[in-house]
């Protein structure tokens, strides 16, 4: 599924924007300078690759028939037609552990209270920083089985079968955040090697823990900040301004937008989110998330025509504070192709070089035909 | 040069710890949580790819005979025996200018001043932030070419070249953070496909800007923290426990330290930096630049044992304060193999997965002859 980059840098190409000097973009948010760098995509390549096809599938944990082969399903979701009576009905969706998990479950299964404790300081006595902490952390770590066949896309599914998915994410989100009281949940989607993902059946992973991760911490505060200074959410904000200028835009409902966020710190990434304020991805109504699911199977047809076999990752971003709707805090889902690498300078300075402008990878996006 | 995932697992596998439960770790500097997870080596894989040799060198900008296919060189080093005299003397290290550069040279040759320009401020009469602001910046983006025969890795060399690249490193950090006054400079090295490289012939790469990235300075600030919380440098005090503890120790010499830190965020990072106080790696005297080739030759060595065909990078960071040799600041080099992929959850909350621990990482290296 991965895509060597001599093959997709060709895609990198800004068709309208000729532009020919390198700028910086402020990713307000994240509070980091990114490079756009239109000049790189012409550099000659070494490394020319042709993806191999994953391997066969008949041995495939997640395919029907195999469902021995991973933990017992913390939830099932059946097709309409299969909801009631028949006691043998295929399912749709299975949302089973992780075998190989990130994440410790607790050990009280009933509460995560006191679940933190700092093993081994390693501080000496006179030293007030311990450059040697630790702790244990629990939480949960789940996979979205998103079909009993082995498709490897969710454009592959039918749109009832991924309104199903996205009742998934929905309500394992729902769980660990409301029902288990976790500090952090994040749903996430690896395709292809690239990507991180180890098996190809198409499949999306939840991860929730009872840390919140320090970016995510500091985000919510940027947020904090933008909403105390301006009087309105950072995304509301965002979200009328691309709606205005119209150059990012790559697709709207009635009640979402998709666009390519002035800043992206890599080509062609995708933000999508409510036009209206919603800080919960776990509240949509199943109107919504009809409407989000029919989007995001139009967004990942674009994506597989601008950079065909090209991996890519969406990410989930929920509200992880305890309150019913913060003002400040808005759920957003980014969508990004692997079209480049993390190389050593964006490794060592967390500055990114994106080769092709939001506003060119947004025109090549919606002129991609779904 | 990359490997797959599938073959590269086998080798994350720990030979003393037998962890079974995962940990956090916490990197005081970045301020960031790590998770310890030795569980997930053993889940399967789809992608088995067997990696392809880059393609043939018969074009390779980078080798003697075709030097002119690069911008004119900024600087040039030779073997000694050839240092004087023959005009027609091949040279060891060649510096170019980036002919695809991420980053613009300054329009007025002689000066950063002023060069800071915002443009097409976005905000609208009445609020404070605005979310579209963009700027120029100038700075340097040169090539480090380390032969002029096509080898693909540093250990390919003798030790007299290797020294002349960092000679090389040093100059060009030199001229670019003092005499042309740059605000940040990075030396990096990507080897292989995964690691971002995009040409085989063994090259480092140097990129210095008038801007610091959010991140440095971020970072910076965490030095000072320390230095004024305990009265020491953070390094200095890294430095000293880790040589007390042993365990994560990889090699060392008079002068510097190799070892693999308590909360890296990748398998087998290592981080070398020097055992007395020194805040610039481009101060370094002949003497200790010796030693550190030395050094970096056998660790490179140790990592391509371990990890056959492996991509990876290294970053040198120094400085980028004006001053001398400010107390809190101390340069050390990370070098880390790329053997896991940064997949969605990473890149949703900068909180890494990290399956072998720092201990076994180590212990492996040392294992490995050189």
């Amino acid at each position: 599924m991965q895509q060597s980059a001599a093959i997709s840098r060709k895609y990198l190409k800004g068709d309208r924007d000729k532009a020919t000097t390198n700028e910086m973009r402020y990713d307000w948010l994240a509070d980091r300078w990114v490079i756009i760098a239109p000049q790189r995509t012409a550099r000659p390549d070494d490394f020319v690759q042709t993806p191999l096809p994953p391997r066969d599938a008949s041995n495939c944990p997640f395919c029907e028939g195999n469902e021995y082969e991973t933990p017992d399903p913390v939830a099932t979701f059946f097709p309409e037609k299969h909801r009631r009576g028949d006691l043998d009905r295929p399912w749709a969706v299975r949302v089973v552990p992780n075998k190989f998990p990130a994440v410790n479950f607790p050990q009280d299964h009933f509460s995560f209270v006191d679940s933190t404790e700092e093993k081994d300081a390693g501080k000496n006595g006179s030293s007030k920083i311990d450059l040697f902490q630790r702790r244990d952390f629990f939480g949960a770590h789940e996979v979205v089985i998103e079909s009993p066949n082995h498709v490897q896309s969710l454009t592959d599914l039918n749109r009832e079968s991924i309104k199903l998915v996205f009742e998934a994410y929905r309500d394992r989100l729902s769980y660990w955040l409301h029902k288990r009281q976790c500090a952090y949940a994040v749903l996430f989607k690896n395709v292809g090697q690239d990507a991180g993902a180890s098996l190809a059946h198409s499949h999306s992973q939840l991860i929730a823990t009872d840390v919140l991760p320090t970016k995510v911490g500091r985000t919510i505060e940027r947020m904090q900040l933008f909403e105390s200074e301006e009087g309105q959410c950072l995304h509301c904000r965002m979200v009328a301004d691309e709606l205005e200028n119209k150059t990012r835009v790559v697709e709207t409902t009635p009640d979402f937008i998709a666009f390519c966020p002035f800043a992206s710190r890599t080509p062609s990434l995708v933000t999508v989110t409510s036009q209206k304020h919603q800080s919960r991805f776990e509240l949509l109504d199943d109107f919504e998330l009809e409407q989000l699911s029919w989007l995001m199977h139009r967004l990942i047809r674009r994506i597989e025509k601008c950079y065909p076999d090209s991996a890519y990752n969406f990410v989930i971003h929920t509200s992880p504070s305890r309150s019913e709707n913060p003002s400040y805090f808005h759920w957003r889902l980014e969508l990004f192709p692997r079209l480049t690498k993390v190389a050593g300078f964006e490794w060592g300075s967390d500055c990114y070089i994106n080769p092709l402008t939001p506003e060119d990878a947004a025109h090549n996006l919606r002129q991609a035909g779904v």
